[in-house]
């Protein structure tokens, strides 16, 4: 547990999220991990299958958050370039890794399947980087510097995620508490903007939606601070109470 | 309809989305509207309702592709700053605007209701902006040069999206064909890899999933050129057949 920021990145990388054809299932996930960690997640990028802008986006978000986790391209085709263009982000290359080889190996022999040049494919792991086990299929992910490299399935980036998870860095924990306004977005803002002025040490926001009758409101106050959280819940109810 | 290859960006713009409290509904449906319309969408981005992050990201999209749709971020509270975010990023300023208002005043009249100083937000539109009309809530988003502003709310972006598209530039619509492999993604990636090349006029892409009993894969074929989409796919399945 630490007391610093920790920041996260999430880089999608597939061009069927992009075409619409596969609706992503991976962000609101990890999203939710992450604020499970105490890490803010700060910006996630979808971004095609081509090595140029997936360098670019890796080492954008490479520089400016204290993580970046990726999920797609990593499996055996020929669109599958999220390895190599990794590990050219970092200067290095992604030769085929004997201990990858090995988890492959032992896989496809307990199966009775041959390990051909296309499984092989997914044994190429940048230099200098450590394996992030995959308990569903075998194939594993990794982790480059900060970079977390992970499958698009989302049966599989879950379990990628659930073997990285006691490797990531932990904060303390922002706590949110969700107040229902039970009315529209216009009619509780200027009450919301009057109770964050007073109250700087939370972060209020308002997600307006329709409940299937009507649009309403909820209010959702966040706080690394456990009284200064339940000071400003308590001045949210207070103004939503009929005077 | 034009041969020129046009490019799209989503910009999301919301804290509950990178909280995991909200799942993002936006991109999925703006995704296969473009293809619709043979707009290329290359890239998404999620960031949060910060000034700076947004006019970062809409400069850099706006810069790079055709048109920018973003999502989120104008509605009457004080931590919807989009309108002024854009506005920002083109160097102009978004004051409150006779035509938004006009339309909300409309509105509020005839629910009865009175247009608060907070509702008043909504008619922040910066200068030189066409508007996008709202047909579910009134506040209108806006368009400003190749940047289109709507609501978050899905059946409020869905509306606006329905009222923008005529105003879209639409390009040769790009046709796909999906070819149910029956089999794991590591059994036809040396077949498919050997097809692309064969065939450069078209994209082939591979796409892993889990049916609920085993893990198989889509195989998606796209072009602009049906003649040679169709010759891509017979090859594809021509492949397929069992020997």
């Amino acid at each position: 547990m630490s007391d610093v920021i920790l920041t996260a990145a999430i880089l999608v990388i597939g061009d069927e999220i992009l075409s619409g054809r596969t609706k992503d299932k991976n962000v609101g996930y990890i999203a939710e991990r992450m604020t499970d960690l105490g890490i803010d997640l700060k910006e996630v990028r979808i971004v095609a299958d081509e090595k140029a802008a997936i360098i670019e986006a890796v080492q954008a978000l490479a520089e400016r958050y204290t993580i970046v986790l990726t999920t797609g391209g990593i499996g055996p085709t020929h669109d599958d370039i999220t390895a190599e263009s990794v590990a050219e982000a970092f200067g290095v290359t992604a030769p085929v890794d004997d201990r990858a080889v090995a988890i492959l190996k032992e896989r496809y022999d307990r199966l009775g399947m041959e390990l051909t040049e296309a499984r092989l494919r997914m044994a190429r792991i940048p230099q200098g980087a450590e394996l992030i086990e995959n308990a569903v299929s075998g194939a594993p992910g990794f982790s480059l510097g900060n970079v977390h490299v992970m499958a698009g399935v989302p049966s599989i980036m879950q379990a990628m995620l659930d073997a990285l998870t006691p490797r990531l860095p932990t904060s303390t924990v922002i706590r949110s508490e969700t107040v229902e306004a039970g009315r529209g977005e216009s009619e509780v803002s200027e009450m919301l903007e009057a109770i964050q002025k007073e109250h700087p040490g939370v972060q209020i926001g308002s997600y307006p939606y329709h409940d299937g009758t009507r649009f309403t409101t909820r209010i959702v106050v966040r706080s690394r601070d456990d009284d200064l959280l339940a000071a400003a819940v308590d001045a949210v109810k207070a103004a939503l109470k009929p005077s």
